[in-house]
């Protein structure tokens, strides 16, 4: 398996074609896995917003407030309210704001950046990113599979991986349950998130910074002969982190 | 960059030399990366066990008792107790077990295995993974990292992937704290853990069933000017998403 940054891609703009600028910038083959970084996919999509276009409601002027009082830093509340805009569930309400997105993505602050955004203030996610993925995909003139990134904090462990938060043209997991071990047994591990992986792997090549590398090529990686599952985000009912998040209160 | 299964390996038994057998299998660089799945260590650290080993005390007995009443389904209290005895803390009691390893990873039924055991009943995790790593390391004739990996779920999100557990001859992540974006501002995502994305990578290419692949060489990949940071397991201080569940209880 191979992975390589696209090289020389320019500053994106609303509207521009990411197909089309990824094949004129490399040798795009059908059987790669196109990792694209969501910040990208954002800006062609005319994602960017400023403060100015979220006046802050009486639950985001509160949200602002107690995390002032607990921190001691200010805090603007029209972010506030441009996070619970973006979302579909609050999971907490401090010390941080942490979001359940329209797609199903459980993030900080809903996803949305303050850098590399092209100059905007702020930088949305795509509002459905495996949409996007279909999108570029469709463009593209190999049958490359699409995997939409960004990159997201986790409980337990600390520090940023990339994740997938979108994908087209492969399913989002390999399901091993029905196989077997080394010694005949039936695996007890059922379900591999290949394109958290993979999106993982972009990460390491793209970086965080200046480095202008938002999409990595995946070369000679196969999905393999086994089951595909679709489901990625994990619905409340079965996700007993978030159960006890809602029940839990920050105190200081 | 670049990934590559170790063609070849034989199963692994206590005592093996594991540096020596993959140096024998391939031609191994002094800036690779070298992914172990901690199977294999666990094999040659002789981390078998079986149920016998474990005759449950009374908690065992009643996480056991409490699971079958939940799921209907059979549990040997005697697992219970070996999950008991590989854990410092007991982060979720029902309707699994999610725990703190000796090393400060939280996983389910604190990463025991019962598939690819090589026929053991029982397959723990390394004592101290970052130990295991740092041996192995120190047997190779090149200055490789190695990062010794596991698969493990998560909240949020379906589906497992593979994470670093220890890792050696490289810090855990990159800290982009001071550095700046393409707009020149100061960024936002501050630690960017590489362990866990190398053992991502690597898991696309092992899998998890019988593939016989339990060594990746992560090839042309480098961590590049960055500050380091080592911290890979938050505390629990620092940790809200444990601070619940603590106080969570399971309701069927
Ligand atoms: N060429 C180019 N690179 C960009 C652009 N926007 C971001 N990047 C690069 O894309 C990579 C990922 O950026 P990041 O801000 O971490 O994106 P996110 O993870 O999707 O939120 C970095 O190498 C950035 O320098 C752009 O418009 N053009
Ligand atoms: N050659 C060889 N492969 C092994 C051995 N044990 C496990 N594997 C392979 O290692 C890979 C990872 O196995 P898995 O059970 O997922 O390990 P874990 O993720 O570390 O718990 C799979 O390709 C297995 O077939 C062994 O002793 N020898
Ligand atoms: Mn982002
Ligand atoms: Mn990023
Ligand atoms: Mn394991
Ligand atoms: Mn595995």
């Amino acid at each position: 398996m191979e992975a390589f940054a696209v090289p020389g891609l320019p500053e994106f703009e609303t509207g521009d074609d990411i197909a089309t600028a990824i094949e004129a910038a490399c040798d795009l083959r059908g059987d790669d896995v196109l990792c694209v970084a969501s910040t990208i996919v954002s800006k062609v999509e005319g994602r960017t917003a400023t403060l100015a276009d979220y006046p802050a409601g009486p639950r985001a002027r509160e949200i602002a407030a107690r995390f002032e009082e607990q921190t001691g830093e200010e805090r603007d509340p029209r972010f506030a309210q441009a996070v619970l805009e973006e979302s579909t569930d609050l999971v907490m309400d401090e010390p941080f704001l942490l979001t359940e997105t329209r797609f199903g993505h459980v993030g900080v602050n809903a996803g949305i950046d303050r850098s590399n955004t092209g100059g905007a203030e702020l930088l949305l996610l795509p509002k459905r990113p495996s949409e996007s993925a279909r999108r570029i995909r469709e463009r593209l003139s190999v049958d490359a599979s699409v995997v939409v990134t960004d990159t997201s904090g986790r409980p337990f462990r600390h520090g940023q991986t990339g994740v997938a938060i979108g994908w087209a043209g492969m399913p989002a997991s390999r399901d091993w349950r029905g196989e077997t071990d080394r010694d005949g047994h039936e695996l007890e591990v059922t379900v591999e998130s290949v394109v958290d992986e993979l999106a993982a792997t972009a990460n390491l090549v793209s970086g965080e910074g200046d480095d202008g590398t938002p999409a990595v090529v995946v070369r000679d990686w196969t999905f393999g002969d086994h089951e595909g599952s679709e489901n990625l985000y994990r619905s409340v009912e079965g996700d007993f982190v978030r159960q006890a998040l809602r029940e839990w209160h920050y105190e200081q």
